[in-house]
This record gives C-alpha cells, structure tokens and sequence, in this order.
C-alpha cells in the first residue's frame, strides 16, 4: 500500500449507529518520529463500548474527537521504527486508529507471538474480550466451583469465554443467544443449558427453565428486560458482574426511553451484589489470563468463534451489525 | 385492659396503603400455653419493609396472612408465663401482633433492660433499624475514615443513626430529607451538608453541593429517581448499601409504573458495587451494635429522634403517614 486509509469520526449518533457517524479518508501513510513506530494494523477490533465513545456522557475513556479516526484494539506489523523494545518485523497488539496504518509511542502496546494462536485472538480470547470475561468471572462474579452461572450474548466476544471458563471450573452454565445457529454453537462449547432469546416466548420462563436451581453469578453484557428476568432468577447472595450494557447504549444517547429493569428492589430481600468492572483496571488478573488462556488453547480446551469482515472501508458496517447482535462470535476487521 | 384489640389484614393494598387495608378486631386476651409467655406491648414498630409484607412478591419473609393480625416489632412487659427464661414483670422485645397483647414461645425474643435508655429505643436506635444502619454502613458499604458518604431518609429511622455512625467514624457526611425542620434536625446531629429534597430544584445538582468530592458510599433508602440522580454523583469504587427502596414499594403492586434508575450502566465505568442485605442475616454485627450503640448513647454521643402515636387504632395512620413521609425520626406507636 502507498497510501493510508482511516474511519473518521463525523457526527455522533442519537439512537442506533448510522452511516452518517463515520466518514472514509485517503491520508499519506504516517511515519515515525523520534521513539515512535508505525504499525500496519492486520485485524481491528470493533466493540460495543465503543458506541460509549460517540457519546458526551461522562464514562471512563474520553470521548471520540469529532473530525479525527475513531479508536480501536488493533494487531499487527511493525514496519517502521524509532522505537528499541518495537523493532521493524515484531508483531504487536495496542490501542490504534481505525486505520491501515498507525503511528504511537508504543503506551499500552505489547509484542505478540506470531503462533500458535492465530494474530487475531489477540483481540478477542487473549486481549481485552478474553480478560474481561476471567476478571468478570472469577474476581467481580466470584464464581467458584458448583455455582449456577447464567450470561447473556452468550456466542459473543466475552460470553463465550465466559462460559468455557465456568465449565472448566466446574459449573452449571447456560446461556442465551440471539439465533438457533448461535444456540447450536453454545451447546457444542458444553453449555449445559442454551435458548434463543429472541424466540424463546417468556423470558422469565425461558430463564428459570435454563437455570433450574436459580443463578448464583450473571455475566451481564445487555442490559434492559433480559437485566429485569435475570433479576427475578437470582439466588441469595447472587453476583452480577456487570462487563456491558449495550441495550441501554443507545437509550443513553437519545431522549429519556429507558430499558432500566423495574424490580431493582429484589437485591435487597437476597442481598444480590451488582458491580460494574472495567478489565484495564485489573492488570493482574488480565496477566494470569494471557497465562491461563494461552495453556487452554495449547490443550485444545477453549474454542474460539470470530466474525471477520475484510477492509477497512467495511468496519463502519461490522461495528453496526456487531451492535445490532448480527455478529456471530468476536467481530473482528481483517486488514491485510 | 380486659380485652384485646387486634389490627388485622383485611385487603392487599395496590398502589399506597389505605384504610381498607386493615380491620379492627377486638378479641379476647390469649392465654400462654406450654413453653409459651403473653407480652403486653408497650410499643410496637411500624416499618417501610411491612409494605413488602403485603403483596405476594417473592420476599425474604412471607407477606402477612389475610384476616390475621399484621406482625410488627414490639416491646413490652411479661405478663404471664409458662416459660423459664421469659418470667413474669421482664421486659422483651421481639416480633408480635399489631396488638396490645401476644402470646409467643419466645423464639426470637431478648430480654432488654429497663434503663438508662428509653424502652422504645429497642425498636429504634437500639433495634432493628440501628443494627440496620450498623450493617448497611460498616459491612455492605464498607465504609472508612475520610469516605464521603450521603443518606437519604436522612432523618428516618435508620438515616438519622447512619449519618452519626459515620460522622464518628470520621467521614464527611452528608444527607436529604423532605422538610426544613428535618433538614435542620440533620445539622443538629453534625452532619455536613444537608438539603430538602422537596425543594432543592434540580436533585442532581442538589446532590453534587452537598458532596462536593462526589460519593464513596450512598445509604440507600428510598430508591426511584434519588438512586437514579446519586449514581451519577458516585466517585469510582463507589458502594451503595442498598437497605430499603420505598419509592418502588407501592410501584411494584401497581401495573409496570418503573421508577428504576434510567442509568444503571453508569456502575460499569466507575467499578460501582451495589448491593442489597437484609440486617437479620448478619447475627454478629447486629450484636457488636448493640454494644457500640448503647456505649455511644451513654457517653451521649448520639441522638435519636421519634414519633410516637398513642393506641393502637391509630397504628394504621401511622403506618400510611410514614409511607408518605410525614413522620419524624423513627415512627412508632405507644401502646401503654
């Protein structure tokens, strides 16, 4: 390539993503200026805490900046440097542009292997996705052997880790998808239990039925009325670690529509922990993880589904059907 | 007295509690049986959880049983009895009848002291909502020297002793309460910032003035559009005990009327952890606050404000006048 393609971001959104939030622009490809390098991303990662970023609410990461490339997990090739821990050839995983090609200091930015895993994991079961699901699991879920665990967007980037991880713990796992392809692919992943929540007629039911003596830890990744059925199948001293909410994403943009679950009250009778977690904050766990997770895949004990669209021009679509739940497993951008 | 009058539960409320809720009963004076004493109530306690009592929700306790006598907190004397740790002229405290007079086997029951403190502090500072205000900050919320803590009902019966356990522990403290007399009852007890939550205008900013660093631990009681504007006040690593949430009691029996926070994904940026308990599943610390409290009351480190309404027909309007928040401290009845 002699030129750089980015995503720009053009206008925020209110309600669901649309076109008109992104922008395509041919730039010069950067080049690295003293302690820099450059990266030519292969795979970029779109995820749901990114609709977060089009927003002005107060969160944990700025904003985007209107006029400038959106933000993303990238992996890839170091092929210019000024930098002695990156130099040219070594293969990287950081916070990058939605871009080809990437300039940076190298903060937050650690060589990856180039095998066995495939590059792309390091966006999903080994990167932020996979860490997210252990520390939510075992550090804010406190899960331990013999309880009840429930995740919702169950073949997602997260929950799928999710629900290994738990089985190979020794739990009751079930878990709820939003197609019968995607219920199919749990059950093969050894989910005990599995249904699809688009078709699956009462919630509640559909719940209790998936989780016959109650739910000990929930991996809450949506939010709204599947929050508000969770609820009502909550064990004493239940645990929600709480990774995302992406059915109230949108809601949060626009006027005051809420998706907020009306029986908030029942985690007073049960004493039902509900606590947000945001992975950066737990570096240790996220190190053991890498560590954990490498071991289990080496052992062909953890599988790993992704949704891969090619070309950048193609991300903005990847990032919309990814919100809209019609990703199948991690969703990830291929590059080169 | 010759006789007994009993409050009985005539008609599950929908929406707020009214007369119709309850009967009237005159019946006779029971008589202890084997292993069994009668208490002659001197005060019995009316409580926001009793609303719960009164639907078919799912609950941590059974809701009251219709043309039965409601149950309620009491205190009182021994008056005759067939049991051996329980004799005639002591004095107990425990759960009864809405009514002058209960006969019991004892189980839950303790004896209390006739002295220094008044007798109907067993059901107050000394009692369930003092042991309350003990658990919900020390233990749920986790709360240490220098947090920044808020209560709401802040001159309730558990509000007022919450906000002077913290001030003891060294925190700065500040509360909401629904009039100018109660707001400057607040101030009287040392804490920090107080406001009317009736008058404030805007509760967010009302919030933000009066815990200017933000809040470590919110002592949840009213729940409804109070949860909704302190979460976004909540520093990182925030705590919210989540004891009470009145404002959806009578929501909950009535159609889908949400008073949920509009926000709840607010705890996944800032690592929030909210969670709910009920004070009778934690034995040891509700001991450790009898010790502490009554140790406290005599050095005359702390106050506690009631109101009393006389005889027990009007235990109904007392308990509807403290649903709607026109009590004063804690709300209780004085039978004797």
């Amino acid at each position: 390539m002699t030129k750089n393609k980015e995503i720009l971001f053009k206008k925020p959104p209110v309600g669901p993503v649309t076109d008109d939030t992104f922008e395509l622009a041919e730039t010069a490809i950067p080049s690295a200026g003293d302690g820099q390098f450059v990266v030519q991303a292969h795979y970029m990662s779109v995820d749901p805490y990114m609709r977060s970023r089009m927003t002005n609410v107060k969160s944990y990461i700025p904003p985007f900046e209107l006029g400038k490339p959106l933000q993303a997990g990238i992996v890839g090739e170091v092929v210019e440097s000024n930098h002695d821990k990156f130099p040219v050839g070594c293969y990287v995983s950081g916070m990058g542009n939605w871009a080809n090609y990437t300039v940076t200091d190298g903060e937050g930015y650690n060589q990856v292997p180039s095998g066995p895993a495939p590059l792309s994991y390091f966006l999903g079961i080994l990167g932020m996705p996979g860490m997210t699901a252990w520390v939510g699991l075992t550090k804010i879920g406190a899960c331990k052997e013999g309880d009840n665990v429930y995740v919702s967007a169950a073949s997602g980037a997260v929950g799928q880790v999710v629900g290994q991880i738990a089985k190979q713990m020794g739990c009751h796992v079930s878990g709820s998808a939003g197609s019968d392809d995607k219920v199919a692919y749990l059950k093969e992943l050894g989910f005990d239990q599995a249904f699809n929540y688009k078709t699956c007629g009462d919630l509640n039911k559909a719940i209790a039925t998936a989780n016959p003596k109650g739910i000990d830890v929930y991996f809450e990744n949506v939010g709204g009325p599947m929050l508000e059925a969770v609820l009502n199948n909550m064990r004493f001293n239940g645990r929600i670690a709480a990774c995302g909410m992406i059915a109230d994403y949108d809601a949060a943009s626009a006027s005051d529509v809420s998706t907020s679950p009306r029986n908030l009250p029942i985690i007073i009778g049960r004493e039902i922990k509900m606590q947000g977690f945001i992975v950066s904050n737990h570096t240790k766990e996220c190190i053991e993880w890498i560590q954990q997770g490498s071991q289990w895949i080496t052992e062909g004990k953890l599988k790993y589904r992704e949704s891969v669209a090619e070309g950048l021009e193609n991300a903005p679509q990847a990032f919309m059907d990814m919100m809209a739940g019609k990703n199948f497993g991690k969703q990830v951008v291929k590059l080169v």
